[in-house]
């Protein structure tokens, strides 16, 4: 059996993935923006802090907004009526964006030469976390009602990302939610995780996000 | 180029998972056992959802669990607690169960004989709802915090499954979540769609539940 060739797609895909990503990455860095991405599980809230985010930066830092949805332009519209440039990528089934989709939604932002761009991955735990888009910084959020015991049934999301924010905290009371349990899981993944802890509702925590947001993107201005 | 065998593998994986869903669906039938298969978001509730649910069937019908998660074997063990058989499939990496995942679990229970066989999938809302898993009945959770918006975003789930059921009913107060219109949502992609509000925590609409989930056990046996 010596003459089968042997072709396996799924590390084919994520090594093109891979390299793409890689040339996105260099891309960021010679212009010294920010590539941003989030990812969460559906509901865990990432529309509702990424759009309390742009409120307390605009006028700060020019940012855009690339959105990942399997159908739907719900989002991209509720950041478009924010006035700040949104691409709606629509996926029609795909589970994760890719650097491809992720390249071609940067291609409709050069002109406006953003200092942040934040992407809004698919709602979902498991696949995005296999496709590098080529940012800067990965972020997941877990909203407190999904509860602690997310990073060990979905390990490799929190492997893969810098920063954790526990979303939806004005809920603690109502849900058994152990927020040091699920960073010292999550920190087992990722000894340098960074964490913070918000609501978009009440606004805890969120100066403390933003400031640490803006202070990366100003670091990623420089070292360009 | 008519030369060029084209070889579309994602359709010859779903032909082939249909296939063994079909034989499956048809083993349930003849043994007269309902195989209910529910998906949701991580963290919607299913594992409480399901525990719930065992705690008032268990002595009424003859329960199995088949536990689905990319890692970890912490709800399986949960439900073994209650003194449930229960299987733990771990995919390591894959983002949902298919048949021939499912088919493995069964054998498993085989000696056992269960009335009913409660599937719990990967928390994921896109790519379990790909996947036929040969079950009799399928459903979907919502909990009230992931919001309302979901059917839009994630249309196939809400079209595969019967059943819809809104979780955490108790945290309604908290989140800005309309029942109604998630329903109507839902209804849009799936006209027959049942649905009901629960919360584990307080027992609302637990009684509903369950008396439906009986009667549909005792129908799948009579159906035998």
């Amino acid at each position: 059996m010596d003459d089968v060739r042997f072709i396996d797609l799924e590390k084919r895909i994520l090594e093109d993935n891979d390299a793409l990503a890689g040339e996105i990455r260099k891309k960021m860095a010679d212009s010294g923006t920010l590539l941003l991405n989030v990812m969460s599980s559906p509901g865990a809230g990432k529309t509702t802090l990424i759009r309390e985010v742009l409120r307390r930066i605009s006028g700060k830092i020019k940012t855009a907004v690339v959105e990942g949805d399997v159908e739907s332009r719900m989002d991209a519209e509720k950041i478009a009526a924010m006035g700040v440039p949104a691409v709606q990528l629509r996926t029609g089934g795909e589970c994760h964006l890719d650097a491809a989709m992720i390249n071609a939604g940067l291609e409709e932002l050069e002109d406006y030469a953003p200092e942040l761009i934040i992407i809004e991955n698919i709602g979902n735990l498991v696949c995005p976390a296999e496709f590098d888009t080529g940012a800067g910084l990965s972020v997941t959020i877990l909203s407190v009602p999904e509860g602690d015991d997310k990073p060990v049934k979905y390990p490799l999301m929190y492997s893969v990302c810098d920063v954790m924010i526990i979303s939806k905290c004005d809920a603690k009371s109502l849900f058994d939610f152990d927020a040091e349990l699920a960073k010292s899981r999550a920190k087992k993944l990722n000894p340098n995780m960074r964490f913070f802890e918000v609501s978009a509702k009440t606004g805890e925590g969120m100066d403390e996000l933003v400031d640490a947001l803006v202070k990366r993107v100003e670091e990623t201005k420089k070292g360009r």
